[in-house]
């Protein structure tokens, strides 16, 4: 039986503790939170949950296995460290920490302790994300071109973080799952449109060693909400629409086949041998995905990696990794999109 | 009654032809192309309408008074200067030229001879920009926060363009028509998935001197057609899907509320004074738009513009601000994104 | 404090519960279901709410001031004529119950012991519904020509009720609460495809002493899950797509104008006077509606009409007529779609 | 070289002309019309097919071999007579004639004369409606549960026939290629809000023997326009929406699976042995469909039977079949939709 406590009931909090007492073999022993009037709301549904004001009670209690942090972004680090420091397994929500500095130190400390680091990337866990996983890694889509997404909706502007580390965090997960490679640099655009506040729509564009390239735009300002992504192979192509209720995902036949033409082919090329490009459109699929929730998959695997001392999928490299990115767009974002090299991100032992 | 003749009877020829036949007062006196097949096609439609194979046939021909040129882009310059030389107004086809000295050169060109240049931005007479425009000019969206366009499918793979050439240029003419101010930079990212053609896929910024931004997404290799574009306004915003059969416009009054806050009010922000942001949702309006051919009301402006004098909506300065960014683009797109300041793009009288 | 008493906690109970919960100057005193199970999960949520497996105990406890009824059909009429003899308000699940004489005898009692009788319509306590039920009233509409709905997925089979009880009682409440007359017959064609059981699928429609027709096709065995209606009025038409998350009803500016054609207009019509039919289209506008939920303002209602004597929006009459459409469409469903005139149904004081 | 004459050059007859044009082996030699304009349109698109104000010419005419009548429907028949006696083959437009005697002549006479009759069932011949048929006929369905269709939009009113004969006659032509078996008995409920002209809005329900049950929405009075057509099966569903530029059809693999339950297992239904309902849901497949144009493919199966003495898909037989179901429908709409046995429509040898 593991003991879990919680650190944080704001917004995911309460997600975390009823996914937790669905978990077998483990058991909610406490939740800390600054606000008395968040603990309050514990007692009459969850009556053998213990509440506590100062998280350090948390750390100290010998039934406490693991720990889960839902902060805000700011105190992350402070908090991790903790936690590690105290022998505690850790769950991080996301984005891991306020930078890649940062990241790598909770890295280094949960591998020095042999502590489980996993960060709270949750839709990595969702069905329809892990179907595209296995679609692109298994080659059914063929050689990866791209992956371009649309995370926009009105609200809910945030004051300690832009629009980057509050949506695109989302993107840059999924992307650490299913893309074949890692980003070699990052170039963002963005504006704030409330003075003093942070950016609230951006543009961020990855680039990559190879012919891929991912660009997700995040927007807190647009009239309509769409969570849309495309990602682009050479085989098979993929919509995956987050707000559909069923047939969240479409897989397209379809693409274009490419030949060495012969020279001179096309009057306005001059004696440049044009290359043949043709289209193929085929079925369009709809795999049917189960139902669950990705946050129960998500602590089901943690419970059992603390058991097995095995990595998360989302482990703290991965949150190390989206960090490093969200920390280079929001460098090139404050000059006006310039490319910023990641290896230039802290030193990563990556 | 004014005499047109048509260069290029490609793509866009024919339709040029078919709407020139329904503008009073205009008589389309020839067509000529390099190829026959092409002009064979034009006797048993139109009868009337003579063809030849040499250009130069309709530059010598005293009956023409006005000549639409619609060849490939690296042709435009070259043809655009021999039409006004030889005394001719000039319809030219989108994107005007291939940078923008050229187009620099056309207009002064123009302007010194006193005659038409218009340019072939035909989406910007579309009953759906109009309205947009006028909703924008007029007020209705308050002051204009971003710009960002979809325009996306599968083909038509472009041999001597890339795909911001052949499919941004739409956006940023509809830019160009509706928006309060002229971007200062660009910054662009694309790939090719052909080795030796033109970027498929692509990415372009537009940075503004205020809180304004603009976005396009333009991409030959998606396997969904999507034409969509939001315009973001502090009073209204707007979301135009030109593959919507109808409400192609849909009018949101929504957005945000901003007061200045007091000290401290949020617990993460230290001292900062935030600023409260509410959230405005109101009712959704599709204004009913009429039916027309945007060619149509494009070339009856050309025409009463050669009659009149005035200049025409998309006239060649429109087609050189159009052909700066699109030259500012690539350049940003050989450097990864890299912005390129709009200021060093020709030497430019804007 | 009015007391509240609720028999039955299956599927609907606990929506009852919680909303009761919030509604003020209201007390949920007690719960029965013959199901400890179901019970089981009362206490730790709602601690101060009572148990029992005897509905009996409610009926003589004077702390219940009402009682509300989520049982199935076949047992409505008998506990709420024990509920009504007790001298207990009532609120009934719908369909009222299982047939029209019932209904009446339920209405009678209500009136003869001066109770509110309330029947759970709750689709009527919608912001959707409440929008077209004004612009309806309102005129904005102009003459109502038809109602057609589409109330359509797979599942869930009941074994009880056949599909129109268990989906038609919904349009019919909606027709009941917006459409300016009553209807005089019923016809209605349905099947069964797994033997035994009721019918899965079935198509009603309601005639009625004018120009006004009303359908609705509800299945329980479609791929796809559809709930859409369509109201055509001779100024405005509406379409409510209750799927939608945002923009649920679209009041569409269009229509037909008719004038008095000439004789012999038109070639096949011979000596006939032909009307000339126009068609009329404007803009579209979807109106902005409060998010709150149905159920909670209708038990708010209920309760005041408890307090001040009213009879409540879905009263015990529009239970009586909606149940009486509901057993004439099931006796014509028995004869293929025979039309049943509506005056045969009971006797009704209508 | 068979020759082609065409009656009627309003909407459909130029359709049928350029689509003839492209026939091999097939050549259109003339056209009638009573309407000089209309026939003043064929010289210059047309410069080799002859024209005629009197369709006599074409029966006389030893060049023609075959002719298609596009006219109103009160007059197929007697011009569908005069061809055939003519000794010329017949492509009759639909609906095929105005009751379903008629069409009962019209086949004898066919086959009197071992001339092709073939009704312009245009629906049947789309890759859509063909890719269906063979879904159902190749069991991929598993046994048909109902075909369910709504056909609506604003205009355009007939004032010579009824929205019946003027949509559903596309739905029954499809329903007659695609379904397992023929109706027996049909009841419609339509009305019509214009005084003096035809219904504009119906609901046709067809029995059949088996259970199965087909029914048809349409409306020329509906704010939008839609196309839609569910086919329940045992074992996979199709929806089929024709306005989709791409997905026409989408195949569900969904459905219900029954198994005996034990006696008594719900307790509402006393002693009654219960069906235990499961729901079975997996993969959405829209498979690819040719670009071909329906009329194209119809026109050279119609010249091919010419020439090859067999049947075509959509033949007389077809067409009566449709029409004896439109004349049922019409006399239960007179009656408030009491059903109408379709063995007493007209003496039928099917």
């Amino acid at each position: 039986m593991i003991g879990i406590g919680i650190i944080g009931y704001g917004y995911w909090g309460p997600n975390l503790v009823r996914n937790f007492f669905e978990v077998p073999d483990c058991r909610v022993v406490s939740v800390s939170d600054i606000r008395p009037d968040r603990l309050a709301k514990i007692g009459p549904r969850y009556p053998t949950v213990e509440t506590t004001l100062d998280y350090r009670d948390l750390l100290r209690d010998p039934r406490v296995d693991a720990i889960a942090v839902a902060t805000p972004v700011s105190t992350h680090f402070e908090l991790g460290m903790e936690v590690l420091r105290a022998g505690k397994h850790l769950l991080m929500e996301k984005p891991m920490t306020a930078d890649a500095e940062q990241a790598q130190r909770l890295v280094d400390e949960a591998d020095r302790r042999e502590l489980v680091l996993a960060v709270d990337h949750t839709f990595v866990y969702t069905e329809a994300v892990r179907k595209i996983r296995d679609l692109a890694r298994g080659g059914d889509l063929g050689e990866i071109y791209y992956y371009d997404s649309v995370r926009v909706n009105l609200g809910l502007f945030q004051h300690d973080v832009n629009v980057i580390w509050d949506l695109a965090v989302h993107d840059l997960s999924i992307m650490d799952a299913i893309l074949p490679a890692q980003p070699i640099a990052v170039s963002a655009s963005g504006i704030a449109h409330v003075p003093g506040e942070p950016e609230d729509m951006a543009y961020v564009t990855l680039h990559f060693a190879s012919a891929l390239m991912a660009h997700v735009h995040v927007n807190w300002l647009a009239p309509v909400k769409l969570r849309r992504t495309l990602v682009g192979g050479s085989r098979r192509m993929v919509v995956y629409d987050d707000l559909e209720p069923s047939e969240k995902i479409k897989v397209y036949d379809k693409g274009i086949t490419v030949n060495g033409g012969a020279p001179g082919a096309l009057p306005t090329n001059g004696a440049r041998h044009a290359m043949m490009v043709g289209y193929r459109t085929g079925d369009v699929w709809s795999p049917q995905l189960a139902v669950t929730e990705a946050l129960s998959v998500e602590l089901k695997e943690f419970t059992k990696c603390i058991a097995s001392g095995e990595a998360p999928t989302a482990d703290g490299q991965a949150g190390l990794r989206v960090v490093r990115i969200l920390e280079a767009a929001t460098e090139s974002m404050r000059h006006s999109g310039r490319p910023v090299d990641l290896s230039t991100i802290s030193r990563c032992t990556i």
